[in-house]
């Protein structure tokens, strides 16, 4: 068993951590996932970001249906050892969709007075994207 | 009750959202944390970032010890209303010290091979910044 880097991690009580995914080149925060310990291994061997579906209870391998596949450069941790950073480039489309309804970014929605407004252009009808 | 924009979050089980904080003019991540109800109200009040400490299980007036205080630009929230993005400046230092360890941002630990290794250096002496 080498993955020591994998038993730093503090998992959760269901065995998950957070990750984060930001693009490399413009920094922009561009979606929250989950990791369970097979994913964070799959994602650095890969060098593709393989997350933890808890919907679906299953690894996602990010971009199996849509294409939307990000390439991990860097992966970190923070001081606690409970939520991991990953730098990427969102493949698939110029610019970057990583959002499920087909924008570059899944935090498209800002608050504005006392309310929210999504205030990012869908770049590609998510119909298009999931046939 | 005019809340109605803290009612589209989804509260996980223990009420609680997970935070990124985004410095607004590097982009870099700096840190992540949690939020109840409470805190996500006054962060949009005060204009400034107030956590949930789950360790402490009390707000967290980020900056109250350290005095590095995070101010408020754009509060954001992903496509599922269960995550928050807050874009920040980080006060107090210069450049900003978000991190209990002295550094700019808790996300210091790459992976390299198979092992985590510390790649920003510590900005102050954590003793100096907890008096």
């Amino acid at each position: 068993m080498t993955s020591t880097w994998l038993d730093a991690i503090k998992w959760d009580d269901k065995g998950l951590v957070p990750v984060i995914a930001q693009e490399k080149d413009s920094g922009d925060v561009l979606m929250f996932a989950w990791m369970n310990r097979e994913a964070l291994q799959k994602t650095a061997e890969l060098k593709r970001a393989v997350y933890f579906s808890r919907s679906r209870n299953k690894l996602w391998f990010k971009g199996e249906e849509s294409g939307h596949v990000q390439t991990v450069h860097d992966i970190r941790i923070d001081c606690d050892n409970d939520v991991v950073l990953l730098k990427v480039t969102q493949e698939g489309h110029e610019p970057g969709i990583a959002c499920h309804t087909g924008r570059h970014s899944c935090f498209y929605q800002r608050l504005e007075g006392k309310a929210w407004h999504a205030c990012e252009p869908v770049l590609k009808d998510p119909e298009s994207i999931y046939k």
